[in-house]
């Protein structure tokens, strides 16, 4: 089954995502790595803004780490046409807006990488770093970049 | 027009960085790839201290982006001995010292993309994370790191 | 001499990192680049918890990033069969645990890149960003990702 039929599965349908006329992009590829920007985790109706260990609890903070995730497959998914294409999930750098005392990230950055596991499987599997940031634009709670090997 | 000829236009000269004899250094190139060390904003006689949201605006975070741009060309320059040997600007990591509450990273790192597509047009636009961190070293407001890549 | 004989005159050794069952692994390795995920500064006995400017001294937290550098070594080396098979220290993110203040992160970072210069000699020096975090995971004062050229 493709990613993509799993994601349905799930009543999940990835988004276009538009380049747009900034001066960064949602993606960018160099040979077999196709590097995605950082995004947020608003998904949907949901709309997020607060920091972790403050205004959220690491269980939110796992759902919006899968909000990420979703928006950084909807960027591959416009890069690539197919998700197919992607052969290995290399690396996920999950940044986490965390309050003084919070040290929850990997907990939180999981609703990212489990998410990646279920779609691509032994693939999905990745090489991680999730830490906590002082702020993130607009107060979101969580930012995930990621690195992708594709064909 | 050549980088380095709209740079002088704007009145700046790109400055040789000294490899030095630290264990870390400026830029290490692998296959097509050039990875750039983390940069702060200090250029010609301006030098910065101090976060954002506390000692300095997003107005003036932007301008010292703009710095880190002009340090970060200044080391591409010196490995590559020509900026027009750069394919592509691949991924930048703008890293913001942020005072608690600040959530504009995006505004400030823009005055590093701004200037990278300025010189390189649908080249230097880039994949990109502009997040917000707890201290920087010597307590410099911004920090920003690149990957490029480079024939 | 070996990398693995250099450790071994300074009373160490590596120890083998399973891949374990979680959605994040140790490594990848994508062409000629291998993706380490970002490791804390536990090594034998010694547990770390806390951040820099408050329980630990820039000297302490030199020797919590010098065994951040031993759990990297360890995930190479698993990955690897051998470290002769390094062939250049591409990239290093030293992520420092922050109290309000602290600004010597390069300093602390060093305990990690000095081994790397001393193991790997002019192969060893890398690329270096040396960052403030709000926050990591399970309050350790260092966390650092790396990225190799291997053979």
């Amino acid at each position: 089954m493709t990613p993509e039929a799993k994601l349905l599965q799930m009543g999940i349908e990835l988004k276009p995502v538009p380049i747009g006329d900034r001066p960064l992009i949602p993606y960018v590829r160099s040979g077999n790595l196709l590097f995605l920007s950082g995004v947020g985790p608003n998904w949907g109706d949901k709309t997020w803004k607060g920091q972790l260990g403050k205004e959220y609890t690491t269980e939110q903070g796992y759902e919006a780490a899968r909000g990420c995730a979703l928006n950084l497959l909807s960027a591959a998914k416009t890069a690539l046409g197919d998700l197919s294409k992607v052969k290995q999930v290399v690396k996920v750098l999950g940044m986490v807006n965390s309050a003084p005392g919070f040290a929850e990230q990997p907990q939180v950055v999981n609703g990212c990488s489990d998410l990646l596991r279920e779609l691509f499987g032994e693939n999905g599997r990745h090489a991680r770093s999730a830490v906590g940031m002082a702020g993130l634009p607009g107060n979101i709670p969580v930012e995930v970049e990621m690195i992708l090997e594709v064909t």
